[in-house]
């Protein structure tokens, strides 16, 4: 017995999960392990968001909500767009999901065909590969490189782009290079996207954190795009499984169709959780744990480049910083793998995140304290 | 700007969502409706679920899991059908979902290549011919009827099988119908398609809601199928979002490699929430509400056949009643929603479960208190 669907060829694991599954092996016998691989920020939930849910819990609010989320919390995400971003949105282009993950397939859901391609830059998050695999499009991922801030430009859309490609896919900060595309250079992609007839996605889960100024949302470009969002990253609320997508208002009929099939709704106490995240209270705590983000970017970043790492670029969101270690190895996926049992340190090679030069990059992630990240960084700079 | 996905065209949304909408409407006007429409138990969370959320959440234990569901959660299923069903099952076949919705889009994900077909009863639940066509396949609805129990027989299964046929999907308890399958017939047909290389996928959402004696697993006919569970029926966990799968042992790296990017894993919350739901306390208390199902279905069933509904099959399990009204009328969506504006009884009209005489049934959920059931009646017996 075995996987017959043809898509199973094209969808890779991450390999980090083996990495940290050994990680968390060497833990369990006792070793000390500094955790530079996972994407999932250290703070615990917000106390005023724990309130909120066991009072939700507590009155038996945990039924099955709309398939688009509950209407208090689509507002709620308008109203933090007014605020944040100065966009007004009408919140019935708001469609909550369980995590960005639920909003990605909804989008793919309604603009991919089997066979049709979507464009991205490489590197770029696994997973958007393979959510475009599973609906048996293909992918076209295409190199960037510093130069471009490791962003796709519009001449490269245009240059990829042929009657086979339904939609290009852009991360705002990215992940794994934490860079911003200029909104000048987006607004080209879009209005080029919009004249093929296609369609262009904007993953903006970093988009709560950015360090250096303000990023502006892909929503100022236009009402002809999606743009997706999460509540695990800047809102912390990662085990929860929840996330947002906003959409052109004609598509969102579909988009609930398609939702009441395929999960029914978010999880409703996670829901209530994302609903307490969005309130002045909780916002005043995650500001802080943004400057902390802040804090350890500016101290990692020297830190490793001193080392010896290359970073040309510095990252102005995520938590995330993507390094050239070509001067200490020719095979990165090897090189996380020594690092891991000789000295501790876990980081993600660059093979889970394309085919760009993997064998020379690892991603390090700022989501650990400023003491462990010391630690991390004492070990690598006594081993290399 | 429109959707363009050609999948688009072949999913229909619940029509029972414009009824439930209506009836909110209606009700926010001062309007009393009885809810026999919906799908989802009336009961609280118990009390025990409540309190092991509320340790797991105070304690931080709220960041993502594996991807295939929290160790214990998973050892505790396979513990649940030792116990409940006699059934010695590897804990390393289960793999926890966001929903027994997550668990269809993984089993059909790595058994479904596009235009492949699925075969099903008709009527059925609406959602797995809707996944079906999300992953471009397609649905070979089989019209059953009373006479086989609304469920398929193997000879049905070899008439409509042919080489564009991937799989089968058995639900026991039937949603809309209520009925089992008998599990010599299961077995024929689990023998049938192990023959043909395909696949044999049975949806025991409602196993355990039934009340005439006790369904037997389809585990116990081997190895080599799909058992597709959820915390939301008899565990009245639905908001929770948390399902469950069993699956062949070698299928399951490509779960896991699936779920990883389809859904990162199940919200951790409602993973603690399952697991207080499978201890002993939790169980007792969810018999009792097995019982007052019970005698719910043993109330309804007379009563709706006395006023003139004809319901030839006595359902076994799940909360739902599947009438026969033409007596009453030839176009049953028309009379659901006649009921509901001109009486405030709300329903779900066959059109929701196939193309197999939908005018012509109306399904009743008892998913509400005695009293509540016995005015429903009360008002159906005087308007017809």
């Amino acid at each position: 017995m075995r996987s017959r669907a043809g898509r199973m060829r094209d969808i890779q694991p991450f390999r980090v999960m083996e990495l940290l599954a050994r990680a968390r092996k060497l833990e369990a016998q006792g070793r000390d392990i500094v955790h530079m691989e996972i994407g999932e920020p250290d703070f615990p939930t917000p106390a005023p968001v724990i309130d909120a849910v066991f009072r939700a819990i507590a009155s038996g609010d945990v039924h099955y909500t709309p398939a688009t989320g509950l209407p208090v919390l689509r507002e709620a995400i308008a109203g933090y767009y007014l605020r944040h971003d100065g966009v007004a949105l009408d919140p019935a282009r708001v469609v909550v999901t369980p995590g960005a993950s639920g909003a990605l397939l909804l989008v793919l859901g309604v603009v991919l065909d089997p066979g049709e391609a979507v464009l991205m830059a490489d590197p770029g998050y696994p997973c958007n590969r393979n959510f475009v695999h599973f609906l048996d499009g293909r992918t076209r991922a295409i190199p960037v490189t510093a130069d471009t801030g490791y962003q796709l430009t519009a001449q490269q859309v245009a240059q990829h782009w042929d009657e086979t490609t339904a939609a290009v896919m852009v991360a705002s900060p990215s992940n794994p290079t934490g860079t911003l595309i200029p909104t000048g250079e987006l607004r080209q992609i879009r209005d080029f996207v919009a004249r093929q007839g296609g369609t262009l996605i904007v993953d903006e889960i970093y988009h709560g954190l950015v360090y250096d100024g303000q990023a502006e949302t892909a929503l100022t470009l236009g009402d002809d795009l999606f743009v997706i969002n999460s509540f695990s990253k800047y809102f912390g609320l990662t085990g929860w499984r929840v996330g947002w997508l906003v959409a052109p208002a004609a598509v969102v009929p579909d988009l609930d169709k398609l939702a009441q099939n395929l999960f029914l709704a978010a999880p409703t106490p996670s829901q209530h959780a994302a609903l307490a995240a969005l309130q002045p209270d909780t916002l005043v705590i995650l500001d802080q744990r943004r400057e902390a983000f802040r804090q350890r970017r500016d101290y990692l970043l020297p830190a490793l480049r001193d080392i010896g790492f290359d970073i040309p670029m510095s990252p102005q969101g995520a938590f995330y910083l993507y390094a050239n270690c070509e001067r200490f190895t020719a095979d990165s996926f090897q090189f996380a793998t020594t690092l891991l049992e000789e000295i501790g340190v876990a980081v993600t090679p660059g093979l889970d995140f394309g085919n760009n030069q993997p064998e020379k990059h690892l991603r390090f992630a700022y989501t650990t304290s400023r003491e462990r990240l010391e630690e991390g960084v004492q070990r690598l700079k006594a081993y290399l």
